[in-house]
């Protein structure tokens, strides 16, 4: 399982993957899920990946290498499509061709060959955009009213999200919520698991990216976790008990 | 989509479930899914129902009329079973024999026959307990080291329950914890809604149980809601930013 979010705000785009791979429980390892698929002078494309790991990484090759161009023309890469729309279109493109190539095989295996990727980031002169894409390629933008998109397992830290993320909570808040989204997750969750991998992409062009991983044994993040926990407990009792037991 | 919840504490036993029912997302309704089953002097026993409403309410019926004796023995019922063991084996016997019935029907119009149950409650002098029914009508009893038990969409208000319910948790307080949880589920799923109904069965014999409705409009839920809404909020604010985008 994986746990991906993607929050796009007018400061700009954060997204979020844990690391953790299972096949069945006994088989658990660490493996990059948030990439990023093309940068340049005039673009940034980040990608959040979720679902079965072989077809993912046939994805990303093939992104990488290229998709057949028609009538000889040169492969297809995210380094020349003119938009995040142009983006999204390609990858699904080869989520499908990897689906289609993948998928027979798995099957015979009892094996679903399902992914799922959050695709974020700027083309040119044009806004930062956010897209959720489908195991058949498919995909949605971001919803207007809704700041962000998750993939994988959405469940657990999806509350604290729906109460507080809108369009105009300053990064800083934003990117700590969306920790302690991943926070309550990997409690509920063994197959979420860290380390963590940010990026954070600012709407002004001229201000430098960030893209980092956060430890296991990363301070702010453990700390974080801590202060969550007693706050959750003191906010508990400051509850009054139900009427409904005498 | 239903939201069930037991907790079995030195306390006693708690139950709550939802009322929503859907077919589709153009077709809601409430039903009842928290029932009691047998009540009695020597016995109560109470599940909170979730899945497939067809095949809920003929397990029900089931029981109620009672499933076949043998060789003409006279029907058995909930109300003559000796032990909570055997009343979660003639539950299970009735999900079985109403899923062998119901489900080739279903299935010719892609309608999924499952249903799971929390069955909890007490027999003769035996302790409380709690069990839950998978749509097979096999069932688990509430493992030693986890209080509680949940069926239906169980992940968005699982985190609030594995953060603070334990077995010796007061319970005034695993109660207030309980709708915390219903709270968040019901924000983040529309398929889960009020009223809820609740249920409580003290561990000491002598006190009397409790079974009651938590309206919609219900002054103490509505209060807890905007105070739990509130104190997540106070929480937040209290944990510094993140020291990753500077």
């Amino acid at each position: 399982m994986t746990y991906g979010l993607g929050m796009l705000l007018d400061d700009g785009l954060v997204m979020i993957a844990d690391t953790r791979t299972n096949a069945g429980v006994d088989n658990i390892s660490s493996y990059r899920k948030l990439h990023v698929l093309a940068a340049g002078d005039d673009r940034l494309v980040i990608a959040a990946t979720a679902g079965n790991l072989s077809v993912t990484q046939t994805v990303l090759a093939m992104l990488k290498e290229g998709l057949p161009g028609k009538d000889g023309a040169p492969a297809r890469t995210l380094d020349a499509v003119p938009s995040m729309f142009r983006a999204a279109q390609l990858v699904g493109e080869a989520m499908a061709a990897a689906r289609n190539q993948l998928a027979p095989g798995l099957a015979a295996d009892g094996i679903a060959p399902g992914v799922s990727m959050l695709l974020g980031g700027r083309i040119g002169d044009a806004p930062l955009d956010l897209y959720q894409l489908y195991e058949t390629g498919n995909f949605i933008e971001r919803p207007a009213e809704q700041p962000f998109l998750q993939i994988g397992e959405i469940k657990y830290g999806k509350p604290i999200l729906d109460r507080s993320i809108r369009r105009d909570t300053p990064v800083d808040e934003a990117t700590k919520i969306g920790l302690i989204s991943f926070d309550s997750t990997m409690r509920s969750n063994l197959a979420v698991g860290p380390p963590l991998d940010l990026a954070f992409v600012p709407s002004d062009p001229d201000q430098p990216e960030v893209v980092r991983r956060i430890e296991r044994d990363d301070p702010y993040f453990a700390d974080l976790s801590r202060r969550w926990s007693r706050l959750l407990n003191e906010a508990r009792a400051q509850i009054p008990p139900p009427p409904f037991l005498q």
